[in-house]
């Protein structure tokens, strides 16, 4: 809206506030460090509530916060990998990174900002019948890891979380929803049960093979960039033609894409080496 | 969507990554601080284009920038006051506020995230007859000041740089749209000219004074908490009466409302002093 | 012992290793802020038994103390009060100092590096029969404070640890000293007590009265700017004679003079407006 | 002096002022990076020309400023390698270092405060005829680097900053001391000149190999940890003997060893892989 950049500023009005800039911090992350922003819903206990999410898992809700992932690593820069589960998301700034001077205030509100607007305007292609009731906030985080063991063990740890939150939803839910138990009687099942009892629980009880559950609610939603061919249609010239004709062409884009495979163990970083990759 | 509270972890899964939590860092504001987040928005003068923005001030656009900013401040907590003009927003908050522990990034990054979604969610009020195209980003920063002067001074210089940019674009507007000069020419024309000259060319050339543009141009928007009477309707119980009835009830509210007033003088504080009180 | 500032440097070598200077911090102080710098001597306890210091106040080992902190004061700029008790000291620079550009790390090891090898230097005036068995090291650390009111409060805090620290140190070496208790029994004797009943057993056991104590041992030291005549010696040209002859001049010279009295109550304050003089 | 820890504190006295605590910056460094103390004397240049330093090097101003480096490496914890030049000495925490949860100001305060009480402490065996004038300071830095290349690359920076001021300085020294040039002469000579080109003056002019220079002059310092033989003295009992008696006996002690070699090139670093090992 405005020319600020053909602004000839009047010298005297800036000169008496103006000192004031120098108030600001230089946040500059360490440099030769993976930087991580990782987002969380604000109160998604009560936004889930209010908008009927299925329990313990909502397709909508999930592949809406993938959706909003995808605009953040192709809005963005330098993003090489993200990772999500839940009402939480994580970005990978490549180590060399050197975006807006790898200032993290720029790194994590340009991603909470971008994806809480993406939230609200693509909420409709996934919530048709489900209309949004107010705009949600996130919090967002920046930390940074050194070495590529610590990304990975970093990418591990939400990994887990992943598995832990969802086994215990699955069986606390299935109790509930099934098995007519209040909450906290459900609660109190569940208190100090290993994995394996869970598991054995839902087997015997509800005949659910925990390891049949869909992988996204398990493993959470890996975003990769992957070339995929585009198709786009482009007008084009035809010599000894008037008018120019709409053809298809395909195009090779790089493309956030999104995988629900297990990240901790060592397959899938020799499988897609170039992540981790030095010149990355 | 789960319930973290809840939930009983497996020891020894998390025991094994959960160190890289050690690498979040301590980015508490200094206490007795004014903190000030400011945002600004990603990429606007490209958004405005595409938006069709009209220019030098779309009031849709200053509107709806409000009303966001209404929504922050009602929602966070500790706001005393907010200031905006253009595609950028000022949030203040209190001293004392002792918000997330004072977390850097957790003012920052709610402030943008529930900016940036209110953006989208409420576009459609003020541009009914213009899609939004795509989702837009911000970016957002977190500046400490120690002392009432030391904040004044920051607000004013935010306001001085309202007036000295809108004043500039209110003459070059006029000589590219009335006048039909190129951008360049109008750049070229105004470089080097004081204030002064640039309110004679609008009063010459274009019969404008100024002095009586819309003050939101001129000054911003300042939001301050006031009380509002609401009126809402309430159902109540009649005695001697079986059903409930709904009557109207008028209730007092504290409300962010937007002022267009100048806060470089001292007049502002002197009407408003609740927002620097020392128990504010 | 070398010519920095005269050195041609050899560019191809620079180019390849100098990108490791991006990675040292910006660790500059917030503006208009109190920065106190304060240091604690490392593992003091087993220096002290190690030089005999006499307990619990040693004269020449708080007065060598005050030594090095009028260096520090007299040698750095910008600081405009100090205040020391046992083995810990604070020098509090103006809130506009901009020494090194208000860069925390200059601030902290300047002072502690001054003070330490002062501690040294000065030793033998102090410690006349004592030698000084190895070099002691000092910690340091920056704080911030905003308001006038916090630093006071900063003072404050240190001189009633003096006192609580004294009083009981007071009580529990002449239990050991003078009753012959263990230190264990002296511990146990004083567990719990109040400064009353501490008082009462200097004064029923030992006919101490806390408050003839020297004031050095109850309060501390503080140093303040003063000016002080000094008597320098000069040389001057006197007409029609050939030789020049000494005189003695008395110059005025503003010097860190040491004070033992309260600083918690405004009296001190009011006394000496200048320290917190906005332009000081 | 004090029996902080036996101390029973008055808690209303505490609790007035102890908010003051709350503004102490976490200044926490990012784990599993290597930690650089880099520390520089203040005002060498006049200290040096003060105390009668030897141009271009002073043989008991080096090895005086090595020693007050292995004192800190044996006083201090976790240092891996030391390395120094002129008046200027870089200390390498490792990695996995916790000393003091690792906060930064601890590592920079310990290291100069050291570092200067021991210049003064150690001042005498190095300089027999030269008392010392007054107490020196010295300033510190903390920077952190992620992986063992950045290391490696900040070591080289100043053994490759030594290289080119020693030739600067061998060459300049000799310019003014033997050919009688001033200063401003020896500067404007040289001023632009390759290395090569200051080779061939110095061999030329002053028939000096440069290569043939002292290698603590050339490569400065390296202080790398070895096993060393000490022969203490010990008193034992002899079985049938009614008095002990006095025997050497030679223990192994890990001990800062000075080296004068490249560091730039691999073989330093093969040599000595316990340097940058994982489980340093």
């Amino acid at each position: 809206t405005r020319a600020r950049l053909g602004c000839v500023r009047v010298a005297m009005a800036k000169s008496k506030f103006e000192y004031v800039r120098d108030f600001e911090p230089d946040d500059t992350c360490l440099p030769n460090c993976w930087v991580v922003v990782r987002l969380d819903g604000r109160n998604f206990h009560r936004f889930a509530e209010q908008h009927g999410f299925k329990k313990p898992n909502d397709d909508r809700a999930l592949q809406l916060m993938n959706r909003c992932a995808q605009t953040v690593m192709q809005e963005l820069k330098d993003i090489a990998i993200a990772y999500g589960q839940s009402d939480e998301y994580s970005f990978i700034f490549k180590k060399r990174s050197n975006w807006f001077k790898r200032r993290s205030s720029k790194f994590m509100t340009h991603v909470v900002s971008q994806f809480a607007s993406s939230y609200v305007f693509y909420w409709k292609d996934y919530f048709e019948d489900q209309p949004l009731l107010y705009p949600p906030g996130f919090d967002g985080r920046v930390v940074l890891y050194p070495s590529d063991q610590n990304l990975k063990d970093y990418l591990s740890w939400r990994q887990a979380d992943c598995h832990i939150n969802n086994l215990y939803n699955t069986v606390f839910w299935s109790l509930v929803q099934r098995s007519g138990l209040t909450p906290v009687q459900a609660q109190t099942r569940l208190q100090g049960t290993l994995a394996g009892e869970k598991n054995e629980i839902l087997f015997s009880e509800f005949n659910i093979n925990y390891n049949n559950e869909p992988l996204m609610y398990r493993k959470g939603t890996v975003l990769v960039w992957q070339k995929v061919n585009k198709v786009i249609k482009k007008k084009i010239k035809i010599p000894e033609e008037t008018e120019e004709k709409e053809v298809e062409v395909t195009r090779i884009k790089m493309t956030a894409v999104p995988l629900h495979c297990d990240i901790i163990g060592d397959q899938f970083w020799d499988q897609y080496p170039e992540i981790l990759a030095e010149d990355s």
